[in-house]
């Protein structure tokens, strides 16, 4: 596997899988606006369950704080679309599943701006595991709600992709 | 909305949520084999964030065992495709998630038996939820993973809708 190839959006879910199985790791997932299409496209793969431990959909701020342990008074002040919950999502999912890689998305679909004026197809990702990978990113997308999400999931299966791809070579 | 009418099956998220809005009832979700489909139809409804609290993909045993609480004895005994872990499952979600309606799917979307020898195509889904509800079936799909999966989610989805038809009226 070439890290410098970076394949076709359908080609993403089954090179992750091979990927993280070939290193031995386990994947997790926490979603708000992707709403389980990317874990759904994770264990789409024949095989996934050697590598995808789960993921969860919190899609109100009370389950983001009860099952991420996200602080509420940070998510109070800030809503829960910033690089700093996409983050802290991340790190609850990958404690929760005891995995070596987990990745978030948080965002808005639209139709309009969220009730803190974030547009719509604003998304925050991010990636965090073994080896101090610690990675967020903020991307901004058009189109309708079903753009927007498969647009996040795209950019998401990318980041997981790139981010198993630089891994330091172990064989 | 007459409890007696099936919409079909593209109808049933935008009922269920219609319906779970009225009755001020959040939904919360656990998935095996469907993998995220299940609460990304609920999610993909505009509004859905007032009935749907969050789901969990619980793919692994060990996932199955840390988020929903399963005993893990019970699981290495009778391995996950029961009707007793799908309804461990739905109490483990409706707890994680604080809500009053939670669904399960937990099943074999082939190819071929699980390591236990249950056949591709058996499904176990359950629902439990406030003023009692507790059922759980068992469902037989044929076809490839695609068509087992999708089979599973609508089974779930009619299964959801009609436990919330089924509810005596409250206006």
């Amino acid at each position: 596997m070439n890290p410098a190839v970076s394949p076709a959006v359908q080609d993403l879910p089954r090179e992750i899988i091979a990927r993280a199985v070939a290193r031995g790791w386990m994947i997790a997932t926490a979603e708000s606006l992707t709403g389980g299409l990317l874990v759904a496209r994770l264990v789409d793969v024949p095989g996934a369950s050697h590598a995808v431990a789960g993921g969860t959909v919190c899609y109100s701020l009370e389950a983001k704080h009860r099952l991420l342990e996200l602080e509420s008074e940070e998510l109070e002040r800030t809503g829960a679309v910033t690089a700093e919950v996409a983050l802290a999502m991340a790190d609850g999912a990958r404690r929760a599943y005891d995995s070596q890689l987990a990745i978030a998305t948080t965002g808005v679909a639209g139709p309009g701006p969220d009730d803190r004026g974030v547009p719509a197809g604003t998304v925050h990702l991010a990636l965090v595991g073994a080896e101090g990978l610690r990675h967020a990113r903020e991307v901004h997308l058009d189109g309708d709600r079903d753009a927007v999400r498969a647009g996040a999931v795209e950019a998401a299966l990318r980041m997981l992709h790139d981010a198993l791809a630089d891994l330091p070579d172990q064989r």
